[in-house]
């Protein structure tokens, strides 16, 4: 987890450094709708690669933004979930998806004319 | 610019899909600050090659994000803007920059105790 100092003193640099990719984004959009297995987000995210969802987790679990969760079963179950600072994302998703929504009307007014 | 059907069905891989890299993210913040020219943007970003910010700004030009605008002066000025379209990023940077905040609070309070 990097410390406050190391951060940039921009908030949107900040938010931006932390989560600022197309992998940890959609990996966020998965988890903030359920907790869900390795497996799960790799096939709820097309295109992406066992490595760079590792990758990824991991560094979200370092920024303290995703739990990592293992139960003693046999077979083992591992299990991903936003943390409780992860979950303070969900404003900033639901920002996303109206702007997203704007976007794609926009293209609609477009072809109407 | 992509038309409506080669956009994902899902509005936050939408948004995803359009601005979701560092670059972009970070080009957009400095528009939404000012209209700039490319020297400028240049400046304003750390680390971002002449490449790179042409090739980002190109892409945000084509969906239709940004407005480039030249002006027949000797030397010739040319001045990079956010369209009517760009700018309805605004609430979602709001959005960004209130978590970047959050984010660097919750460090605050862990070194506080």
């Amino acid at each position: 987890m990097l410390t406050k100092n190391e951060l940039p003193a921009c908030p949107v640099a900040t938010m931006v450094e932390l989560i600022g990719n197309k992998w940890k984004l959609l990996i966020i959009r998965n988890l903030l709708a359920k907790t869900s297995r390795f497996g799960e987000l790799k096939n709820g995210i097309p295109g992406i690669s066992q490595k760079v969802l590792t990758d990824n987790l991991r560094s979200l679990e370092s920024d303290g933004l995703v739990a990592r969760t293992a139960y003693p079963e046999v077979p083992p179950r591992v299990e991903y979930s936003l943390s409780e600072l992860g979950n303070t994302l969900r404003p900033l998703f639901k920002s996303m998806e109206e702007w997203g929504n704007t976007y794609k009307d926009s293209l609609g007014a477009i072809s109407e004319f």
